[in-house]
């Protein structure tokens, strides 16, 4: 299915939960439509300064990320019991971003268009004295925290830059380096699918640092780290490449072993 | 959708066209059902010796794909006319492929059960009188073929081994090269995806000289040249990480300009 419609994968978004703290990226097109393709933010957030700092990242139907969003920012300017702003845990949070996008996706399930109406998030953030904490929202509504043998989620257009963090993250890698690692997947993803787009977000959110400050920033074609982390990998993979022995076989006298 | 199931992709295989001739390979793991997980060949062969060298690489929905390979090869021994060996091009063969999947195709769609039978195939190799080509045949049954600005095509588990070959593969890369460059891909997959799975399947046909000889070799997992490969790219990546500067950023006092 080559047709990018409503409900297309057009997202990528990664978030790593390490020692040290949280790295979070995201990329900005997303479409409601062939003809609608656009820059849209993915990267939300609930703060309440020196208290909590609380990211999501979405993907899938942008009609149903921008709802379900909506209504938790309605929740917190209502004061509704149990928002993002006063809950006492993340695990509550991820909870509550669960249950707002199991009704959204509820009211439109039974539509036969055939259209993909479902979404993903990645909620992750510190509330002050818990640690900080990562979890992957599924569009059932149920959810799954990162650990350290786990430290890291993605949603959305995620195989293309799955290998690179398989190879370098672990759970004491440091933030520079996990972030660097992030944008390396995102420049492999970026190459390899049209459909996933700058500019990206990315934000450092330093274990208790992150409370008191706005971290997110947006990275555009021409920014120089960009320009130098995409030339140096593109080179060095070639180089590497070329110092791999080729395999000394000849395939006319190997008949198959099987 | 996590469930392993009747059609799910658990194949990884690649073609490359390239000026000296094709390089081919595919796993070997198939299912059909979550509890019959098993070797399978998924390179099939149609041979007419100093005359044509015809190869098959089958992903999707193994009862599919068998059918459509035992439809073909009946043809063949029932010298029904248009067979595989006595079409006089690829071109024709890439065609029948197509019209004999779809009508395999056209007799389980019918089904409510929710299973996705669908299969796709790249078809390969070389005719006396012709060059040697590369064909995408698609569930519907109809096909496309590479060109030296689309050199390879991949089929099944295909993304997380994509983005090494559009950074080194190019129409003059020479064979052993490109053949290297497909094991790195099946590397990265192999990390990432445990339903692709060792040995390996891989050929190569050298323009011309690929008619007269028997050319599949098997690659099992403790292949000396496939576990140098994996341990030089492995360390290589890490060291070629670790050689681009962390980004010397301080997300305390860059708040987001967009």
């Amino acid at each position: 299915v080559n047709f990018i419609g409503q409900g297309e994968k057009m997202t990528y978004c990664v978030g790593m939960k390490l020692e040290g703290g949280l790295i979070l990226a995201s990329d900005t097109r997303s479409n409601a439509g062939v003809d609608h393709i656009s820059t849209y933010c993915k990267m939300h957030t609930f703060h309440r300064d020196g208290e909590r700092k609380i990211f999501l990242l979405s993907a899938g139907n942008l009609a149903t990320t921008q709802e379900t969003i909506s209504l938790l920012r309605q929740s917190v300017d209502r004061e509704n019991s149990g928002h993002l702003l006063s809950l006492a845990s993340l695990f509550e949070c991820a909870s509550v971003v669960g249950t707002h996008l199991r009704s959204v996706l509820e009211k439109y399930n039974h539509s036969k268009a055939g259209v993909d109406f479902s979404a993903t998030f990645i909620l992750a953030g510190q509330i002050k004295g818990e640690e900080p904490r990562l979890f992957l929202i599924y569009p059932e509504g149920n959810f799954i925290e990162a650990t350290p043998e786990t430290p890291f989620f993605q949603i959305g257009e995620a195989k293309y830059g799955k290998p690179i963090i398989d190879r370098v993250l672990e759970y004491n890698t440091p933030l520079k380096q996990a972030l660097k690692c992030a944008l390396i997947s995102f420049d492999s993803t970026l190459r390899s699918n049209i459909s996933v787009g700058m500019p990206l977000d990315v934000t450092c959110l330093e274990k208790d640092l992150c409370l008191s400050h706005d971290q997110i920033i947006r990275i555009h074609e021409n920014d120089p780290y960009m320009k130098l982390l995409r030339f140096q990998w593109g080179e060095g993979l070639r180089s590497l490449f070329e110092t791999i022995p080729d395999w000394d076989v000849d395939f006319q006298f190997n008949p198959r072993e099987s």
